[in-house]
């Protein structure tokens, strides 16, 4: 039995495995529509997160499985102080796995030393998301056919953003690729990472405030939110704020094969004019993230098609 | 591809067939009971309303069917400020169909035209509510074998009521009618109503505030909650209520096959004792509410049986 | 058609059946899994219970069966002032059979006079709530064999502990019981029970607040949380708060064959230490509390596997 809590739990060649099996079931979905019959997948959200919860839900929905769970604390047990280990030793007499949102950091890692069934994390405060990057190093696979040689713009909110540096931990592991990050000093990556992850493994990296002036280079775009409440002034935030919204404007000098993703929800950092762009990939980003959850569903529970 | 959001969306031929269809559903129920296999109905209710909800869930299991979705907006993407238009892009990749219920007039309107698969209005504030009257009206076929000439009279709370609304809009394309107007003047049917749709139409109507003067040549009568808030004073609304609470009293002159309805839930505007009379058709009308959105899924999403 | 509101609707007999059933599905899962195929189980939760929902939610749909419903009262149509009984006559127009918690004593039982379909309940208030009995009892079956001639133990909060109660009502329709009743005196249980039940019932039983004293003695232990706001003061609560926290040490003069109960959730009333005991059977109480119900869904439901 096994559980994903953190990206790093799983192996390269375990994520190429992933890809490989998502872009077997996008290939082939009459293959696996009965993979999980009688199989059932709590989704314990305790707190809410709508994309996340649906897309296992439509995963394991696909898979031919089922599905209950919860979708925000105060229906839940723990309004009466019961422990998370106690929650998912119980929820595991009624589940076979069990996705887990939790607003505390470190909650799911707890979760799984207990819980008689796989534990998946979907979410652990502003730590981990590991299916979110798989989400996203599928779509970066099916666009640009592999990881390798590719250089990477991560733009906004490098600071906070968990999903950037989930995704940074990720690519730091193939090689050739080239990080440019972009954002206002304030929202700038913690040192914590440029020292453990890109400088420890000899990673090609720049940091600059201007998006168009590196637009040129990039082969990914990755944008985040720039949220007000992270500035430390107002004047700050109105200063910077329209220098992270991606616009057509700002496309003009960018590669043919551009491939912009976002881990949304999307407040108003791409303009929906660029929605129909043929490089915006944040919606099929949003189809990818439910076929890598059929895959990691099937890894978690031994399932061979 | 197709949606509904307004009850005009269809054609009379339309609504004839889905009635038709939701015939044959409850004839033979077993011919349906896989017509959906491996389709999922998402159900997004940025406002609870358990009925709606529950008859939609219940209609696509009957048809072998899934579901997943939520059933208020905090717990939902909306709260962290995604447009609507996102969330039924995204979720269009997890669900074939969307029954969509939102507080704001319009907000299915815009869904649908972002939507990659097909939307369903569940009710948008004070404004439609298309599959409430398909039901009303499959429960006027089902009792009475054809909508033409019958006498139809629509009591309590005209001016606010959506439903009443939706179904005069809906049985004036139908010949024969005659309407009768049943509320206190406060609460009448709003002038824009009477002359763009009776007048302009050349319906036969009237207007009245008794109930039980009118009651022996009614064929019809859809009974609406009366709401002490809706009152520009308490005086008025104590000398008022009462007359339009239903009572097997004011039943005692009525047509031996009238047919009462209710869009429910009711609070005490009929009362319970009124509920055993052979005349009583709101709980089977409920019931109907079932059967016309297994007929409505089956439509848009193209299924032949 | 039949319903379960308090566990003395069942004979003995019935019982024995209902186990007879829960352990043959243990034995025999494959036998039941489409038992419930095209049936669909409501669970109206008008007060959240996380795990009493998901534990109906997985026997319905390990028999085959699917599942509706709502976890809060906020989700639903009572927040619009619809009574319990017209609520279940619209959602048996929707399911096949209702598992309902509700805050107020008796709901359950006003909704069965009403419901076109049966009704289980699933806790009203600190009335009844039949289906943990059930599980309790499937559990001392489980690890006893037989309920005749076992001493049972009762530890903590007998006073307001509906699940003590009930479980009193049921072994107290068997042979050879003795209940021994540990409590503060704050707590103890009520004198209408003792009564009503134990005496008119020439049961034998002790009164103790001494926990380790009577612990040898015990073939069943059954422990409940003991709540702060119970106590008259503080200083009380203080001083007996850790006399009924049990833990390894307090069990050290146990039988080897003590079985351990809680109906969880549980705070602080069980050290997590003794959760590896084998005397501890509050998980498996949990597991088992899936299959009791799956049994009464299939009796409910005249379902013959």
């Amino acid at each position: 039995m096994r559980n994903l809590i953190d990206i790093t739990d799983l192996t390269v060649q375990e994520i190429d495995e992933l890809i490989a099996t998502a872009c077997d079931i996008i290939a082939n979905p009459d293959k696996y529509c009965d993979a999980c019959r009688r199989k059932k997948l709590a989704t314990l959200f305790f707190e809410p997160s709508t994309r996340t919860r649906l897309s296992f839900e439509a995963a394991m929905l696909e898979l031919g499985g089922s599905v209950l769970g919860f979708s925000e604390a105060n229906s839940s047990s723990a309004s009466k102080g019961e422990s998370v280990a106690d929650t998912v030793r119980v929820v595991g007499c009624y589940a076979d796995i069990i996705a887990m949102r939790h607003p505390k950091e470190g909650a799911p890692m707890v979760a799984s030393m207990h819980s008689p069934v796989p534990i998946i994390n979907a979410g652990d405060g502003g730590h981990n998301h590991p299916t979110q990057t798989l989400t996203d190093l599928l779509t970066i696979h099916r666009e640009k056919g592999h990881f390798d040689n590719l250089t990477v713009g991560l733009c906004g909110d490098l600071k906070f953003g968990r999903t950037v540096h989930s995704l940074i931990h990720a690519l730091s592991r193939y090689t050739g690729i080239h990080f440019v990050l972009i954002s206002p000093e304030e929202l700038s990556l913690p040192s914590y990472i440029i020292h453990d992850v890109l400088e420890k493994k000899g990673m090609s990296y720049e940091e600059t405030q201007d998006l168009e002036a590196v637009m040129p280079k990039l082969d990914i775009l990755y944008m985040t939110r720039v949220q007000r409440e992270r500035f430390f002034n107002e004047a700050d935030y109105i200063r910077l704020k329209d220098s992270y919204i991606l616009t057509l404007d700002k496309l003009k000098n960018a590669k043919e094969d551009l491939c912009i993703l976002h881990p949304l929800p999307r407040v108003n950092e791409i303009a929906t004019s660029v929605d129909n762009d043929s490089r915006a990939c944040y919606f099929k980003q949003a189809h990818n993230g439910k076929y890598i959850r059929m895959a990691l569903i099937l890894k978690l529970l031994g399932v061979e098609v």
